[in-house]
């Protein structure tokens, strides 16, 4: 049940030229209105719910205040910017966020001017911010970068390198960091200690600290000792002296839920000759959200709801999730083993390891967003026996690829990764899919790679990666449900290097990699109807191949097709390189093709979709099997399926 | 001119345990010794010169004090390990340093079980410490986690994750800041401003701070506020404010030198209670090296010189070095245009940005060791206009890899990669081989990937480069000098996606990209000669393949080779994909090969003997190719060509 607000205010705001016409003291009822606004929307879409709800009265001032869009207004993740885009043009179509075609959930630049750069992972806006500064500087103009951040995102050390080099972007850089003490998980690590430091040890900044203009304050940068006795003196009073330090002018806490605090910081900033600037905002996340604020956590980002009775809309599901048998059969692992640990990065309910943290909270360590860090402190401990899984979407992994392959497979050390989210992942779009993690996995000497077929297979890869010592190896698993196989009541080690066949046949054989077996099978049923008899295994490891299994499939079928939910380079690619190293793709009447993803960004949709999108279904498994062999004469393979 | 130094302590000290049997006030003379042993070995191998030569004393006082190899002594970076191989059992081996077959120029486990962690690129050490830290308090050891790290290695954003992360590690863990205000470049950013501004406010501890052991005068944890208070009164004595403020325990500064001053603090470390502690020592890189301070840049790493004069001894060469070339290319781009700016990562000199900065200081940034900032600052000024050129070593990329994908790729802006030390990069080794870049950017939508076959096509290709706005390019290009070929004045854009023919042959094709075109050519000459007509082309091209180009090769030739400086799942993976594709490798006689670096690390090794171990040179080529053709009748190929 999704009922429109009334909204009499907002219905006036197209752009935010339309907002900076209002009067201040109209502000707040625009923002009341945005809010409600909101919720109205995400009821109906399902999305980050949270963040956008922590951060109206935030995007109502700093548009009203900043002239959007000359200024550049950059928000980390992105997934807070839901209040953003209805001001933004957005509005008629706020209603198909995330849906297939609709809008993006995060900032999008081919969506709108007003999205000058578009995000999703996290802490790369004040980067992007200092590179806009930049070219400003050199076009002469004096545009302002604000680049909003919150305080989970600078736990990454990224949004650290961007600090350190902020000097770079002087007065036209402003960072506003939104402290609202809950990123995705509960923060963790030293930053966040300071932060929360600061907020015990004062008040908000009062209305009368503001009127003093803050900057009028600032004498010009003295000598060294002098300037640094000032810090000092200005940490003590304001909290600020580590971003002080990091060169930055500091300005909080200020209650970023109050617009007449807001407004006036705001506009000093805006029209500040020092910089660049970071303006302490605290907002409580998920504010005003109808069902109460204990839930914050789930708020992070929810399924559709009703509006009213705040029930969560689920869809109906047989199998289980991956990423729970993952956890559970972890779980299983540490019973026996007192060397498992885990690992993850700001993601413990969204890896599972949530589960495993409850079971055993002096083994489950959740470093905040800090990929690098993760990987190599998990390298350390592998290197001293210990039996380190770090749980990483695939998308995230990215971050620490150097530290995979300088730390970890330079070095053989046997650091266990659980892959989440491999493939194509629905409505969190292009920045979300794990595309590329077995093709930029598989190119390293030394790393074993696997995928993990069904939610049974998972369970044995999980004990294959924890039997298993002599150095890295990865696995791989879709967001989602499984295929609905029996479980084991144990997962056993499965033997390196080997694949399985599930069904045997003579003319046809589909050698897949991962989640597309269940579409491997019913491509497979299809065929046999069609005459073609068709044999289907599952490879299971991308590296180290099957190459046994390869030469008999290539030995005794017409047709061998690969598919994976990866793109190029990953396993159809290694499969190729094997069989033309062995002169098995010379002459012959042999033929292979491989089937994986699109050499493009998809867009977000469901994940059933973008699959058919990507042409990764049964359907195009009959089709090209059939074209390869020359079958045109038959009838359609995707009517034939419908 | 290489004499051995005289020795007389140090030849006693075969192994730390040896050193610990001394008096302290020996120690002294241990390190000069040891000084003039790491001068004398490194003036006949080369190598990393200033960074070892600046920490003698340190490394002997740790050696000294901690009970190492149980204690984890984790140089960062590694460069500067060479006084501690001299120390640690490998002084016999210390004049192989860097030469294949010898030691590594960097840390490495499998080397010496006093190296628990390899390193090589920067800012790893801390994160690995926490996780050996973490690994012994579950053993129930009390052994350290020693981390030395450099200034310049703490602007990288792993070490602020690492340092974010770091009370995991309670005691066990403790960090030795090495301040030498040099790291590879001069130091940029703010925290290195930061570290100059303490050091600049106060003197080195004395004596009798030390004797008063500074812990005994720290309070347990009080309140917060307390808490805070306190921190900044010792900020304000001690400098650290900003290190307390990550939750480390601050001593110093320290002078690094002086044997009495570091000796108490490492014994008050080691004994402490409290923990994470950071000691701030402040050292001179190239101490005492035999020719003055006034090159301590050009010391960072040396070839062979003669000890006596201080002469470098050059390698003959005709051909200029690709770096240069590119740096030069880029500044006639620049002339030209405005747009053009140029980004590197605290390798200005290694680059050659540094020739770019001379002329275009204001267009020219060093981010110092922050390659993710790097990537996507640059983004950021695409973005808005600009041209950047992101000039990063093909290895240190890796470091920006989610940068890449998330602002670069996807959002398809314009940010132009010189990846220089593409390929095997000789004594650097395996930790410095640009090996994977070919795959992991070829593999991402939007991307296009270019590799110079000789110099004169590398300013081509900086020209390509700038000229392109639709959106990312890469560009790799090997260590070293180019073919020798003649150089245009200017370079001239490349057609997108058309490699060129370099000679027509008609039974052999030879497709090359990047590095090997030379040794392509050495092959068609000598297949030539056995009556194998043979085709070279360079693709130039990994992506967008010249789709056209291969298959016309592979219509007019019966066996076509792919050659290329990278591994598995890059140029060749995607001429096989398109290939089997088209249906090109269906039947017919036709045969392809691909030819790529082996699946491992390869050891340090001249870059041409490493290139002869990977089997990528001319020999291999053309015995590929008769085998292929089955000519095994004709004489061995490498005979032939010795």
């Amino acid at each position: 049940m999704s009922r429109k607000p009334e909204t009499p205010l907002l219905d006036k705001v197209h752009v935010p030229a339309d907002l900076r016409s209002l009067k201040p003291n109209q502000l707040k009822d625009v923002a009341d209105e945005l809010r409600a606004e909101m919720i109205s929307a995400v009821s109906t879409t399902g999305g980050h719910f949270g963040s956008g709800l922590g951060v109206v009265e935030l995007t109502v001032a700093l548009h009203y205040v900043f002239n959007t869009p000359d200024d550049k207004l950059i928000w980390d993740v992105g997934h807070q910017c839901y209040p953003h885009k209805i001001l933004t043009g957005r509005r008629d179509r706020i209603r198909t966020l995330r849906q297939g075609g609709g809008l993006s959930g995060f900032t999008k630049r081919s969506e709108s001017e007003y999205d000058p750069f578009g995000a999703a992972h996290s802490s790369t806006s004040i980067s992007a911010a200092i590179g806009m500064a930049v070219a400003n500087r050199f076009a002469g103009k004096a545009d302002k970068s604000i680049a909003v951040i919150g305080d989970g995102a600078m736990s990454a050390g990224m949004a650290y390198e961007a600090m350190n080099n902020a000097g770079e972007a002087g007065n036209r850089l402003v960072v506003i960091l939104n402290d609202n003490d809950m990123s995705i998980a509960p923060p963790v690590g030293a930053m966040s200690a300071y932060l929360s430091r600061v907020l015990s040890s004062r008040e908000y900044l009062s209305i009368r600290d503001i009127g003093r203009s803050i900057f009028k304050r600032l004498p010009k940068p003295l000598g060294d000792t002098a300037r640094r006795a000032e810090e000092y003196a200005r940490g003590l009073a304001t909290g600020g002296t580590l971003f002080e330090e990091m060169g930055f002018y500091y300005i909080g806490p200020i209650d970023g839920h109050n617009m007449d605090h807001l407004l006036p910081v705001l506009e000093n900033v805006r029209d500040a000759k020092e910089g660049p600037i970071l303006v302490h905002v605290v907002t409580e996340k998920g504010r005003g959200h109808p069902f109460g604020k204990a839930a914050a956590d789930k708020y992070h980002a929810v399924p559709k709801f009703d509006v009213v009775t705040g029930e969560l809309k689920k869809s109906a599901s047989n199998a289980p999730q991956y990423t729970k048998v993952f956890a559970n059969a972890l779980v299983q692992e540490a019973e026996k083993d007192e060397r498992v640990v885990a690992i993850s990065a700001a993601m413990p309910s969204g890896t599972g390891l949530d589960i495993f943290g409850k079971k055993f909270p002096d083994r489950s360590f959740d470093v905040g967003i800090a990929e690098q860090h993760a990987v190599t402190f998990a390298a350390g401990m592998a290197a001293e026996g210990m039996r380190p899984f770090a749980a990483i979407y695939s998308t995230f992994l990215q971050r620490a690829y150097d530290q995979l392959v300088h730390d970890v497979a330079i070095q053989k050390l046997p650091v266990r990764f659980a892959i989440d989210r491999a493939g194509l992942v629905g409505s969190d779009g292009q920045t979300h899919a794990g595309s590329f993690d077995v093709t930029y996995l598989s190119t390293l000497p030394n790393m074993i790679v696997m995928a993990a077929g069904d939610e049974a297979d998972l369970m044995h890869m999980v004990s294959t990666a924890a039997a298993y010592d002599e150095g890295p190896m990865a696995f791989r698993y879709p967001r989602g449900e499984g295929l609905g196989v029996e479980l084991p009541a144990f997962g056993s080690p499965l033997e390196i290097g080997k694949g399985r066949i599930l069904k045997e046949g003579s003319k046809v054989a589909i050698l897949s990699l991962g989640g597309r077996l269940g579409e491997a099978l019913k491509a497979a049923q299809e065929l046999d109807l069609r005459g073609l008899s068709t044999t289907v295994a599952d490879a299971r490891f991308a590296k180290p191949l099957d190459q046994a299994l390869i030469r008999d499939l290539a030995a005794h079928h017409e047709v061998l097709i690969t598919i994976e939910e990866g793109s190029i380079g990953g396993f159809g690619s290694h499969v190729l390189e094997y069989l033309s190293a062995e002169g098995l793709l010379d002459g012959g009447s042999f033929k292979l093709r491989t089937m994986k993803l699109p050499d493009l960004f998809q867009d977000h949709d469901s994940p059933e979709k973008q699959y058919e999108q990507a042409r990764l279904t049964a359907p195009y498994i009959v089709e090209l099997a059939m074209r390869t062999l020359g079958r045109n004469d038959l009838e359609d393979a995707h009517k034939a399926m419908a």
